[in-house]
This record gives structure tokens, C-alpha cells and sequence, in this order.
């Protein structure tokens, strides 16, 4: 015989197929299943085995309700997904974030502790991740949600494994973070996942921003390092090994400063926010290494408020930087709009003029591709948002959880 | 009642499912009906149906064969294919290539006629554009063969309408070559698409390069410009408005050369093939600007194989340039592999290894992100193969010709 099955191909059509189903009740429940089965062109007896599949799962529900029409009355159709949340959580410079959402995206809790990562052995991380990981699941356990899955976001180089390559802002090279994870939380039962954060923050804004769906859309962080986000054609941009995205290191300068990468005149030297402290605030150094950014860029705002000349000077040579770093990107992908994140966002009324001239000198397409330059407007905890949405994406994609334990 | 029939919803099920079954032919046959849905999980009624409309449209044929197996033998089915062609033509500064293929990908013919595209107006590169492509069509349709579609390359930016909205250095802009070819070709039955050259090279590639398959991968065209087109998870990376890939326009040196585009030290202006010339051959402009450069870049050849220090220094220092270009890329999107192309191909054994050592030191991922530069083994006419593929992929993602008219 020629071939036998092959559950890849198997697995595609029906996970396409479930997803369709899926997102066909999302955008228009409630409906019938004679509904989907017209919508969608699946044949009803298809329609039927899907939305029980979908049912058994807990993603759909009936609701008993049935419209008057010609013929017997439908049951109708809604999302479920009470029973499921999915936690993402992000490792900054200073603190560490969690937070939990239901499938319908519904915030169900946001924390934040405390970390000095910067100061801190990957050990420890590990064991301040597990801890706070640990506790978000089991409040969510003790509402009776199944954990859908867990992602942590690093600034930093991560692999498709989930190991950390290279963080260089928190010292950490080749840390195998995922399977740390999994040992210290005991072989959890939900899929735990390690990515950029610059990656999962650019998932939040596709799912939750201002630009929500725009399917051409970037993300710069602005912690200690600048790390974009690329979402292409509505998908994130990995890239061959997952190293996308390290916009922070291209060369914007041959005559700029040294960078801690060992390069010098990177973007992250010359616009990231050690940049921007150094420059407008030159004691702020003196009592060693700044590792909690948020005071002095208060700091900063404070005296851009003021209207103080060398301050406005010196965040519009920031912003000219920044746009430049805008241009190569527009130059090369062509996004719709790339969104300033973190400590940047403060500081974008000051950043942004100056940006948006520099990307129209140095963009090649007219209007500079289309693409805006814009302050996020989700607040700190973007990227914890986006590892949460991370998984939901992963079910919306047809990857959908094994059905829960029936409930006791 | 909640919701009609929505086509695109239907559009999108049934195209896959033709798609996945196509594609399932063309890796397995000669194959049965029952194998078709005992690999894709797509049940046999949805499967005969689907083969049906193959059919039709003459893209599977019954072979009449049956293997002996328990049951009753089984009609096995093949590609088909044979009835149709694509024909991919690209625009260069000094020549029209056009090629055609059929559904299998087998090259139909490749036709080349001198064009003097940097002295020419648009109006009359239509002209001449719209005879080769008649012509070609005309030779295709004598072989009872319908044309799929017709894919114009042209080095410039094409928005999703077929406008060539900038192609600096052939002095268009604006120009809207698809709607200008189909009133010269007569409102031709069959699709006709203008793109950028880069991307089509991107494509052919993808599809038929010693490299086909890498699903990140960048073609870097050395013609006039240097253009990138981006291949990323599988597809063409295009951009919110069509016009990524100008990393000829990115700056490489502040205090570079002025480059035609009117920025200075662009890629293009320190690496691109005239710099090349200009740089190993002062005289070459001497009775004027060059417009055909194959011969000059068979002189630097000559001189790089004699070993002539100036020349291979001089070649050395564009390789510098090319490895800079090519980190920008990695460090933004980590492609597995960068394929040089066009006239940089006779060059590349004097520009890899400085461009290779170029790319390690400035890309942030350990060995590069798995990124190699290489030279393209296809040969001349890459964009024309590539917007013959580029009707190859609609139909493989079940965008499917209508079905033929009976054979007379």
C-alpha cells in the first residue's frame, strides 16, 4: 500500500477545522450548528462531531437557547473557557510579573513582586520564577481552572527548548530555563514555555493594543536593553533560530559609544534608558550601577516637564536615534506601526517628534511606508499579557487542551 | 437568523482542504481516494468530492491503474497539471528574461531580449514587456496549454495593486504597470501581477534552490540596486504596504558616498554592483554611465582570478559592506541562509569570506543564528522563475484555476 495514515496531515485539517468552528462562535455566538455547517461549508455531520469535540473540551458550551425558525428549534452555541487560564509572566531588570487570563482574554489576576534580577544568579531566578509561578497556579487551581499554560519572558537570546542563549543585560548565558522550570514546579501537567519578551510583548499588543490586529506590528522594549517584537502578516517573527528581533545591537553609530555587548554605537548605547538616565541625569551613577529604573525616570519626565533645554535636547537626539533604529526596520520589514513600550512610554511625548522626522528622512517608501511611530498604551506588564496570550493563541491556532477531568 | 453563509469562511475550508489533497498527490502518487482520506482524516465523501473538483480543473487525472489489494481494486490518481503553464518575466537594467513552466514546475521555455530599461520610458518598457509576454502566452496557448498567470519583476517598490510606486534607479515612479500591461496584452483571460524583483527571487529560491524548503531564507539581487526578498516561516515577507526588503536604502556609513536615492552611505552606494565597477575600474564611466554590466563585472572577475591586490582588496572591503548588510538582517530576522544573487554570483568567491567574518562579529546570536551567505546556484533569470512560482503557490494554497474548457 502506498501510504498510511499520517497523522501530521491528519492533525492539520482537523485542528484547521476546529479552529474555524472556534473562531466562528467567538465572533458570532450564539449560533446553531446548522450556523457554523453554512457559514463555514464543513458538511453538518462534521460541524456535529467538531462542536462535540469542542464541547467535550469545555471551549464550547450549549446554552438551551433556540431562535424560532422554520423546522425544530437549535440548540445554540457559546465559548466556554471558564474552566481554562493561561499565565505568562516576565523577568525585568527589577521585578518580576504574572498575571492570569481566562480563554475569553479576561484578566483574572496581575501580580508583581519585587526581583533584583540584574543582581541575581539564574539560580535564584529560577526559584523567585517557580515560587510566584507556583502561586498563581494554585489560585487559579483553587477557582477550578485547568492551567492552559505557563510562559516566561526574558529579555534576552531564548532558543526553541526554552533555554536562555544569551540574556547579556542580566548575565545570563545558556541557562536552560524551561527545564529548570519544569523540575522546580515538580513536572506540572500545564506546558511551561520560556520566550523574549520583547516577542510576547509584541503578542499583547497584537491581541490587546491600540493596533490590535494589525497584522504588520512591532515592539521595542524600554528596560535596560531595547529588544523589538516582529509580527508579520498577523504571525511573530522568529527567524530561523528564534534570534529575531536584536534590533538593540545594530550599529547605528561606527563613532558612538562602547555598548555593553562589546560593540560599539549599538541602538540599545545610544537611545536604550541607561542611555537616556546617563545623559540627562550624569550623577545618577555615582552611587554605582542603577538597577531600579523607574525613580529616575520619573526624574527625567519630571525636568522634561519643566521644559528644561538640555533635557528636551537631549530626548530629542534620543528620539532622532530611535527613529533611525524606526527607519532600518521600516526599510527592511515595512510594519504598520511599531509601538514604544516600557520606560519608553513616559518619555514619548518628548521621543516621538523627533522620531517620526528621522524615520520620513530615512525611509525609502513614501510615507514612510505608512508606518507610525506610537506610545503603548497597555502598561507595564505587556509581556507577562503576552505570555498569556501566547498560550490562548496557541488554542485559537487549533492546538486545543485535552479535555479537563470531569468536574468533581 | 444569526449569521448567512460567509464565502471567505468557505472559501478558506474547502481551499485547504483542496490544497492539503493536491499536495498529498504530489507527494504520494499514484494514490486512491481511500488513501487521500485515510491520510488526512478528511472523510471519503469530502475526499471524492474534492478529488472531483481536481478533476475538473484538471489538476489530478485518474490513471486507471489499480493496485491489487483486498476489496475492490482502487482507481489511483496522479498530478495532472499538464494543460497549464506560468510564465514569470522580470524587468533588469538592460535585458527582459521571461520563462514559462507547468504545474509540475518543469521550465516550458526561457526566452531573453536585450532592453535598455535605464534609457527607456515606462510606456515604452510596457511595449516591449507586453510583445514578450503575448508572445510567450501566444507559444504556451499553441501548445493547448491556459496560462495560470503572468508575475512581472521589477527592481522598484510595487504595492499590492501592481503600482511601481518608486524603482529609483529605472526613473519610474508611480507607474501602474499591471493595469497599464493588461490594457496592452487586451484584458487577457489570465491573472496578471507585477512584484518586486527581489521577492520573486526570493520565491524561486524557496521552490527550486539549493536551498529550497529553508523556511527563512533572504535573496540579496545584484543588479543596479541591491534588494531583499524575505522569506520568513515559509512566506514572502511583504509588509504592511508591500515595500520591505530595502536594505540597499539602510546606511551603512554616515560618512559613506552619496547614493542616487540622495541619503548617503546606503548599501547600495558602498556595495552595489556599480560601486563594484566603479571601485575596481575608474574608467569604466568614462564615455558615459554604464548600462549593461555584465562585461565590466567580466573584467573584475578576470582581475580578482589574477590576483590583482587592488582588486581583490577593493573586493574584500565590498564584502565588508555586503557582511554589515547581512548582519542587520540576521540581528533583525535570523534567516538560516542569505543567497547572493545576480552579478554578485561570478563575484562571490572574493566577497564571501570578508563578508562571512563581517557578519560574526556584528550578529548578537552566537554563530550568526545558524546564518550562512551563499551564492545562488540558479543562474540568470531568477526573478523571471520566480513569478512563474509565484502562480505555482496560489494554486498549491488552493487558489485554483477554473475549470478548463473542453479540449476542441
Amino acid at each position: 500500500m502506498q501510504t498510511g495514515p499520517q497523522p501530521a496531515d491528519f492533525a492539520d485539517v482537523r485542528a484547521t477545522n476546529l479552529a474555524v468552528v472556534l473562531r466562528h462562535v467567538r465572533n458570532h455566538a450564539p449560533c446553531s450548528r446548522a450556523d457554523i455547517a453554512a457559514a463555514t461549508g464543513l458538511n453538518k455531520a462534521t460541524v456535529s462531531s467538531l462542536v462535540a469535540d469542542l464541547i467535550e473540551r469545555r471551549l464550547l458550551r450549549e446554552t438551551g437557547l433556540a431562535e424560532h425558525r422554520i423546522g425544530r428549534p437549535a440548540t445554540m452555541l457559546v465559548l466556554d473557557g471558564q474552566p481554562y487560564a493561561a499565565i505568562g509572566l516576565a523577568v525585568s531588570a527589577d521585578q518580576l510579573t504574572a498575571v492570569a487570563v481566562d480563554l475569553a482574554g479576561e484578566q483574572l489576576l496581575s501580580w508583581r513582586r519585587s526581583f533584583p534580577a540584574l543582581a541575581s544568579s539564574p539560580g535564584k531566578a529560577v526559584s523567585a520564577i517557580a515560587a510566584l509561578a507556583g502561586r498563581v497556579a494554585g489560585r487559579v487551581g483553587s477557582q477550578n481552572r485547568q492551567v492552559l499554560g505557563l510562559t516566561v519572558g526574558v529579555p534576552g537570546l531564548v532558543d526553541s527548548d526554552g533555554t536562555v542563549r544569551l540574556a547579556a543585560n542580566l548575565g545570563w548565558r545558556d541557562v536552560d530555563l524551561r527545564a529548570d522550570l519544569v523540575h522546580a514546579l515538580r513536572d506540572p501537567k500545564y506546558d511551561v514555555a520560556v520566550d523574549n519578551d520583547a516577542n510576547l510583548s509584541a503578542l499583547a499588543e497584537h491581541r490587546y493594543g491600540a493596533f490590535a490586529g494589525s497584522s504588520d506590528l512591532v515592539y521595542l522594549t524600554g528596560e535596560v536593553g531595547i529588544g523589538a517584537g516582529v509580527i508579520v502578516d498577523g504571525r511573530l517573527l522568529r527567524g530561523g533560530r528564534g534570534f529575531s528581533g536584536e534590533i538593540g545591537h545594530v550599529q547605528i553609530d561606527p563613532s558612538g559609544p562602547r555598548c555593553p555587548c562589546g560593540r560599539t554605537g549599538c541602538l540599545e548605547a545610544m537611545a536604550g534608558i541607561p542611555a537616556i538616565i546617563r545623559r540627562v541625569l550624569p550623577d545618577a551613577e555615582a552611587d554605582g550601577p542603577i538597577t531600579d529604573f523607574a525613580p529616575e525616570v520619573d526624574e527625567v519626565v519630571r525636568l522634561a516637564r519643566r521644559g528644561d533645554p538640555a533635557t528636551v535636547d537631549s530626548l530629542a537626539a534620543v528620539g532622532r536615534h530611535l527613529g533611525h533604529g524606526v527607519a532600518i526596520l521600516t526599510n527592511v520589514i515595512n510594519p504598520d506601526v511599531v509601538v514604544l513600550g516600557g520606560n519608553f512610554v513616559p518619555l514619548a511625548p518628548w521621543l516621538l517628534p523627533a522620531a517620526e522626522a528621522e524615520l520620513a528622512a530615512r525611509a525609502v517608501a513614501p510615507d514612510a511606508g505608512g508606518c507610525r511611530i506610537v506610545a503603548s498604551t497597555l502598561g507595564a506588564g505587556t509581556a507577562a499579557v503576552g505570555g498569556a496570550a501566547r498560550a490562548l493563541a496557541t488554542v485559537d491556532a487549533g492546538h486545543l487542551p485535552p479535555p479537563p477531568s470531569p468536574p468533581s
